[in-house]
């Protein structure tokens, strides 16, 4: 059975979870099922706000993002603008994904590198379809049109109150055999509850 | 040098990592310096809000609670009322960490138990007054003076400025040699952080 990976494309610590739960899920013989959605949803429920937006803990996460792609030897540079919306991203994923999960994993490294390492504006839809056409050779009027198609953001808006439903609220949130999982402070966790098979 | 151990008293995860916290640091050959403060105060400049009032995060922290509990093998049943004010124990603390630590944190380990183990409403006084008579055997009038004694609420209002001053905003929070870690779920990053001298 997969374990389900929620994550918002506009989050750090999705982006670094994204290095680590495939091979965390494959030590156990476990794949994974990635499921970007749009936390901007849930915060509207939650009443959560964008970490730069909160007093004291803006100053915590910047150095903390920083500290954890130190840890894990990934590219970091907060990105500005920092949050930015991720419908357009989450569309490219599922639009690539309902035809080709792996590719539309590459798809998912691509984005978030692009934001994350390279400082592009994966908010924009142009940036996306460049990213689609520089990852996976697809065309990128192609995917300009996928990202406006009513199915393709149906799918998002689909996923996303799927994932409410099931009570995800962060970014990321591992789903185990419905055991809920949140923060990329838990993978440790997730690796043990696999390992042992819970407690 | 010292760790700094922050935590509100009324926190399920200051609870959890009340009891790992010194043994992790042993480990390394160093010593924790107990720093309970009044996460109340912090709460209104960072706009956050207690647990049970946030949606979908509510149920997520009840079970995860109890997850953590189970895991680590501590008492542990969600009280109610939940949260409650920490001043008093936060005061008792400081009265007796003033002459003694190590009683101090017998007193703290004691309040903890009471409130999770227990269900005792640890934010009323003369709860207070009665863990301290129970766990350090100190009179509970004795008690009951010291947490209306000016100088006991002078002093933990200054720990409480302090703490808000280092940037520090949860519990628990952790400050190792200037480096904030925030949360139960860091503890492991504590510890590789003293095992390495960091990243």
């Amino acid at each position: 059975m997969a374990i389900d990976f929620y994550f918002d494309f506009s989050s750090p610590y999705g982006y670094f979870a994204s290095t680590q739960i495939d091979a965390a899920a494959e030590r156990h013989g476990r794949r994974v099922r990635w499921r970007p959605y749009v936390m901007g949803a849930v915060m509207k429920i939650t009443g959560a706000r964008p970490i730069p937006d909160r007093p004291l803990i803006a100053d915590y996460g910047k150095r903390d993002m920083y500290r954890c792609a130190r840890r894990l030897g990934v590219p970091f540079e907060l990105p500005s603008p920092f949050p930015v919306p991720s419908v357009a991203a989450s569309r490219a994923y599922y639009w690539v994904a309902d035809r080709d999960e792996t590719r539309a994993k590459a798809l998912a490294g691509a984005l978030f590198a692009a934001y994350f390492g390279e400082g592009r504006n994966i908010g924009e839809p142009e940036v996306v379809a460049g990213v689609v056409e520089q990852s996976l050779g697809i065309g990128r009027d192609a995917a300009l049109e996928a990202l406006k198609d009513p199915s393709i953001k149906e799918r998002l808006r689909r996923e996303t109150d799927a994932a409410i439903e099931r009570g995800v609220f962060g970014s990321p949130f591992f789903l185990v055999d419905g055991e809920p999982f949140w923060g990329h402070d838990r993978l440790w966790e997730v690796d043990e509850w696999l390992r042992t098979g819970g407690w």
